[in-house]
């Protein structure tokens, strides 16, 4: 894959520019890019409608479709997404925690780049310039490798981005999206060692899976989410009703939805019918232990051990009774993917075990896991939400597009 | 590798019951393992006589023969590096920049153990118990795979301190050893990924080539460092010749020793006769470009291109005069490790452009490498030199050992 190989070799040198540009120049360059997807609108639309035209032929479903699809205002949300980026501040050069050591020697740990960050990602067109835009931001140079399907909208994306960066006096290397969109170059990305410094998968966990395993590049995990809402004895059942509904039907598509209930045995009985009166508003299939088909009867499809460990991405919902609170974090423990685990409960000293005992990115009390989110948790605009424990985890914002490195001011001291 | 997997499940198991436990209880495990290893003392002396009467007879050289020995003091010193790490902060349960969103939500980002780490290691039998008493400071289960050299000292500090650890209530598979010292004991742990969060290998570039190359459990880099000292055309000479002294003198075989020496070619005729009376103290082998050679004469070997890649890791600088600071910046950008670098320099704005244009861990003005270590930082004592620029870069302490969750306390929030 030396064409591969090449664009490494570019996305390096560019990155070796970033890292000392001025938060004004890359929001020079940023700004210029919003301008230049306005001004490029229509070229912009052609490519996506050819995507569009190839999606169908394929019998790409219509959910797929709509997020592959862009028309005017979705182009103008994303460059009104750039300057929201542009007016958060500058996450380079923060100098923290200096001290001024017993030798005298003051040190201090300063915020830089990560360096080339190579990106993975499925359908969405829209990632190849968010993704673009908090990569830059936070002074890394980019490579993007985006699905097949959108290879047209992607192509025209970048295509102007790199004009407009070169245009604002930033290496055009900064961003690039690998051209070739066969499974190869998704294999060739995790041999750039000497090019890439975090590697990142945006998508289901089939491709995660296949990157984890198989990338020498660092990578940041994203996405796979189990998530699990435990309404516990002493919950308000009617908020509890809401929370589920709302963790599970807000956008069943996506990593934060809930996938299953688990109900104490003490109010299953009042529980389960409440919820079930919401869930049914959205058609949504109950996969339910025994008790649960003894108590909402046969519209229970009776769930298996393989549904507990599902993540759906649909209206279906595994719900389980349980004895209680040991019982619910055990089970998120065997079953749970680590992302975001909420209780509801009105008792305080469950909810401080549940906080406590539960390992996962985000642990709630009373909310729906659905507010799992860059945005929701004040963090700006995100890149993604990591499930994995090292460098970063949960929602990742600029910040989390960042390494240290010491600086040492010294005046001729010695270690003895 | 069955027996390395169930090591694996038990270290998961014992990782969990150590998330949640109080800052006093792990303090008096540490406690108990620091009396225990002075009670039992002669057991120790004994199994690393055994190991040092295996390397002489193996042919082991006088240097590492005494990395592996251990006598009464050097106990006696582990075992007072021990009360140190129990009077240090506990870095688990900070919660940091928890805010109330506009919703309500309360949010915030808590530390937490990383889980269970892996650390694989060479001759030094210390390290074993160095590793494993950082690690359960941080609430973190660890297995350690240390080099065959020192198997019988490392078994005795293991089964020793999973007595102490057993005996003040946490579980003893919060440490444990690999009994294989095979090579294929190393390959099986990058297979753990079910069970170690994190693997940190410590020693020769090769095991760590190795590492990073195969393993599909996360890991941290650490160790290799090619580090520079530039002279630049302002400096105080009589300084800058202490510096250079300092960083390849003070201890050659570690890490952070300076490696190459760049000297601006305004000054290296009056500089390379100073730092040169002082390395030869030391019988320090020098390996200069043409013009050192023209400067100094016969005494230095001329450099190969290699010598510059070169982590001497002895008694032996590279020397090189160069035209100035952007030659000097080039230079460790293309013969560098990111580890160490610095500058002796008057200039204000040649120090800031080099703190902030040379990309290393650590970047120094006025101070020899030799000051990379996390104790010099104020960090406590470390766990290794990260030379990665994801999750922790140069020395890490404590706190590198944790990881996050962030922590949601709501009322009954719905997300629109």
């Amino acid at each position: 894959m030396q064409a591969i190989i090449k664009q490494g070799v570019a996305a390096k040198a560019a990155a070796s520019r970033l890292m000392t540009c001025s938060s004004k120049s890359k929001n020079d360059a940023l700004t210029a890019i919003a301008d230049a997807l306005i001004a490029n609108k229509q070229t912009i639309l052609d490519a996506n409608a050819l995507d569009m035209r190839n999606a169908r032929e394929n019998g790409m479903t219509e959910a797929l479709l709509d997020r592959l699809m862009l028309d005017s205002a979705r182009i103008d949300a994303i460059a009104k997404g750039i300057m929201e980026v542009v007016s958060q501040y500058d996450p380079i050069g923060q100098v923290e925690k200096m001290q001024v050591r017993p030798n005298g020697l003051m040190i201090g740990r300063k915020t830089v780049p990560l360096g080339v960050i190579a990106i993975i990602y499925e359908a969405r067109p829209n990632v190849t310039v968010d993704a673009a835009i908090l990569c830059l931001k936070a002074g890394n140079a980019v490579i993007l490798r985006g699905g097949k399907e959108a290879f047209n909208s992607n192509n025209a994306f970048t295509e102007i981005m790199r004009s407009a960066i070169s245009k604002a006096g930033l290496p055009e290397d900064s961003v690039s999206l690998v051209q070739d969109t066969s499974r190869e170059s998704v294999d060739a990305l995790f041999n750039l060692t000497d090019y890439v410094d975090v590697l990142i998968p945006r998508g289901g966990a089939g491709l995660i899976r296949h990157v984890s395993l198989n990338s020498k590049v660092p990578i940041i995990e994203t996405g796979v989410g189990n998530c699990h809402i435990y309404v516990a004895e002493t919950a308000d059942l009617a908020m509890a009703a809401k929370i589920v509904f709302n963790g599970k039907c807000r956008r069943p598509s996506v990593c934060n939805a809930t996938e299953t209930l688990l109900v104490d045995r003490a109010v299953a009985e009042a529980f389960l019918p409440m919820a079930k009166e919401l869930l049914d508003t959205k058609k949504t299939e109950l996969r339910g232990c025994a008790e649960t088909v003894k108590i909402l009867g046969d519209c229970v499809t009776p769930a298996s051990d393989d549904d507990y460990y599902t993540e759906f991405l649909d209206y279906i919902l595994a719900v389980k009774v349980v004895a209680g609170i040991d019982e619910a974090i055990a089970h998120i423990s065997k079953y749970g993917s680590k992302h975001s685990e909420s209780i509801v409960t009105n008792d305080y000293t469950a909810s401080q075990r549940f906080l406590n005992e539960v390992d996962a990115a985000a642990v709630y009390v009373n909310a729906p896991t659905a507010f799992t989110d860059g945005g929701e948790f004040g963090l700006g605009a995100e890149i993604g939400i990591s499930t994995q424990k090292m460098h970063a985890r949960g929602p990742m914002g600029l910040d989390q597009l960042t390494s240290t490195k010491f600086i040492i001011y010294g005046n001729g001291q010695i270690r003895g």
